[in-house]
């Protein structure tokens, strides 16, 4: 099951596609990816010729089909992101389907450079975010098809499909690369593993329950 | 016509929501609008006392709803950006669904303050953008359903239905208020006009074209 | 004359030079373009080894010289940017002086990356800026020697030479690369052609209008 | 116990000062917030009549005292940021000392809008991040008097006194209010709680489990 | 003498206006700075009712009159930033306007927010900037009619008329609101002073040469 | 002396560091530098493979060692930036730790690039900056053992050991790279040398005066 849940992760990470904002203006019309070079690495990615840039580079087909929910949570999320789409390089944007089964959920997590807009293209779904400490406030809200909200960038947040089947939902991300740390993951599953006497002080519980979490990731 | 055009590009400009990046950053979790202070106005908008903020400040219901597109141009935007849902505010990012009548169009225009990621939720679209002078080279492709495509901050862009029927996209933009010029009514149909004699230079016509042009916006 | 103005557009693109903000901050003392560099495309521009840096890297001379403004418009860019001064990679700002014969323009266009500002040298200007949408209101003036006006970022702007004589005016703006987006140009000269349809949808007018238009850029 | 762990966080969250980069820029020499202006709240905080200012808006006294560690999980977080310190405000820098006691940990947390360098300046620590999904990769270093390390902006990090004595770090952090999300307290502790459903898919285990977590925040 | 001098770093003050680029972003068409509102002071300037902008808001006549020089170091600076033009609060962008008689310097300043483009468009100068340390390197060249030459943001820099009558330059700056900081006045004229202990040591010569140098400032 | 002076300036060239903010934001988890790269320059420093990454390259050891104060201002500066931690790279902050013998200084300097924050570790400073023309008010503070004090961006500051024995002092700098510009060397020690005729005129002093300067540095 740990292997399920790395796969859907590893599927979350290039994926979990949002797009964030406040990234490097762009200096020309555009910076496309050139993700054939392995000369030098940037911060962000390197650019095309421009004069080799055709539409396709600003293209993603596909976004239609619905992704595989069988695995542990019942979440499935398909990126497009500048991996997906080379044109996106520089320009601070970026998307996401996510399908979910029946009581199907994005477990807790954060976006470490983007803010998520997330809108309901089918289904329902119960969605919130958790403020900064010291407040906690859970915002939370039950979503319907046509429903639209937002998650600020950095903040802890989640959904899950409450409706009586499959739900959809498509996301924006203020970044063109946003990044995921899945919760249960970075903590429960780091590779190698955060030392169990540190978890267990952390989460109040004993070294047992800790292993146990741990096996799971 | 003019009216309707004008009422459209009302519609637009309130909307063709599109999110822009490269904003200021936040300073905090959030800052919600208070669209209610008149007292101060500031570089976006001010922010509601923290403790006051709910889910509904971060919420917008309504984007599944059909816009009506019984106007000349055969085009209909509806924005949800940081006037419509104002947690939105110094987040760096906006929604705008836009429906399309057959071979309804939105015409060429420009977001001074936001790149646009584009996604056909159904039937079919021809778009393109246009790269700076010298070039001016358009970028085109024809776009189905799940099809997704970029237009770079700036860019002069353009959408048309090419399908059997009805269209749908939704558009995410890099800012939370992106903006729009629709290029014919920013040029043709500015309050006040802009010279014809400045127009019949620029278009290379008669300043007879430039009026019929001008009439219509 | 198709080809005189797709000239004077291939000046005002490597021209049009205003200076942009927002970009993204230095992080060293300079980092002068490296032109002769074709290894890498990076955001703006590689940089040279800062030890061989020199005073030439960060000066252009020649903006005395008046710029030929015999062409359909009778206006004339010369561009002070990244491309003149390798040394302005990083920085944020550029230059241009603008000739304009009597009655000459500069036609109605936006810099896609900056703020204009803009200093009349010699003669007379008529200048405007339009606003988004819905409003399009049209903010302009009549300039004389040592006025200044500003062109906000994005904006649809334009200028003429409303005076007895030749006059002159040096723009600065916010970015080493504005770009500049001529509206005739890229509306109605784009390569290839936007259609037909979706220009005579746009502007309300037959597609013969349309035709003539494009015949001219 | 929850108290007390909320006590910390509240510490933690008013303090785990670190310093976040990538702020809005100051427009003038410095805007020392108006912490008694009630009138307008904006992205960061309102200024002070710059007349006003002296030297103790830009001054904090007592980094030298040692925290209070008798809580829980034997960290305590004493925060320099804007709040302590008005002439922060739109600066981009922040500070916070840490005390450990023997084994004392600060647990697994992340900083929506900053990046941290830590220094250890009495005893010894185990620090580390974790990278984003799909890798999850733990990067971790035991420290020693005068060692500096990383946490970069976003990724959830951690620290623990694993020294004979006391341990006592210094902070920066790249923003003038970086945030904190402790993640047990954002996870286990959210007011009003996520519901246990949810929890118990995202961590793969019963819901008394999950109850008896968050019991504990 | 002294007072003159001050008079001067007055001017050059208000005026060694160049802009800079980096700042915070615009969120909207333009925010003209509301001048007369004393309720709440702001990064930048808080912003005019939008509907209330009108053309002089973007607009500053009499750059083309020549400053008076009559002053101890025989130049003149006529600043034209967001204090000339409320239209340019959040724009990020400045002019001034820089008078030298025979011989005149402008002395060894740094602006802390701005790169500057320098246009000469009268006469000859001398002109330089110096690196960071450790290396100091001075980067200088004689500029004649219609030379550009670009000083790097934050660095030190110089200007002296070497022709035989009056000079004229006219600068741009990469911000709003650039500031500037003459060496001289900073560090000799501080009020009040700087200890004349800290500057012996500092500048390696007697307290007397210090208080000498104070004396004029 | 002049070459001792040197030293130290070099010393503090590469080490006065502080930490500047508003630098560009990262695009990816982090983009560890690769010094060993000298294919291509960029703004910044290209990146290591990410898969390289180790902890060590987040890492820094020593800052617990006293510097060498024995030089003629008596201070000491040990820079800890993205030269000594590629790690640092995109991150936006650095760190330095100054020594300083009994009455030691550290002379008037700016940071182009950053704002710094300073903590006395041991020992008693007299600190203070200087606002921009033209007021040139300097706000200044003796600060004890525990005291925290902010240095804006860009402004001319100093610090000076005024208390019994040796100091010591801790800075966080809002940049990887704040670079640092120390007035007397930049002024009186710029290679080539800036001419006396100039520096006369700027200090208001006979070239005499200027010669015995420059001689010391």
């Amino acid at each position: 099951m740990a292997n399920q849940i790395l796969l859907l992760t590893t599927f979350l990470a290039m994926t979990c596609a949002l797009v964030i904002a406040f990234e490097p203006s762009p200096l020309q019309d555009f910076c496309v990816a050139d993700t054939t070079s392995s000369v030098t690495r940037v911060n962000g990615l390197p650019c095309l010729d421009s004069k080799l840039a055709q539409a396709d580079h600003f293209f993603f087909s596909g976004l239609h089909i619905p992704g595989n929910t069988s695995n542990p949570v019942g979440g499935k999320v398909t990126p497009v992101n500048v991996v997906q789409i080379p044109g996106l390089n520089t320009l601070g944007i970026s998307l996401a389907r996510i399908d979910y089964a029946q009581w199907g959920v994005i477990p807790p997590h954060t976006h470490p450079r983007a803010t998520e807009i997330l809108t309901v293209l089918e289904g329902s779904l119960y969605v919130g975010f958790v403020t900064s400490n010291p407040d906690n406030k859970l915002i939370s809200k039950v979503l319907y098809k046509g429903d639209v909200f937002v998650f600020p960038v950095g903040l802890v947040h989640f959904q899950q499909n409450v409706g009586k089947g499959h739900a959809v939902s498509l996301s924006s991300l203020s970044s063109q690369n946003p990044g995921v740390n899945t919760i249960a993951n970075a903590v429960f599953g780091a590779n190698p593993s955060i030392s169990d006497d540190i978890l267990a002080k952390s989460f109040q519980v004993d070294k047992t329950v800790i292993s146990s979490l741990q096996a799971k990731f």
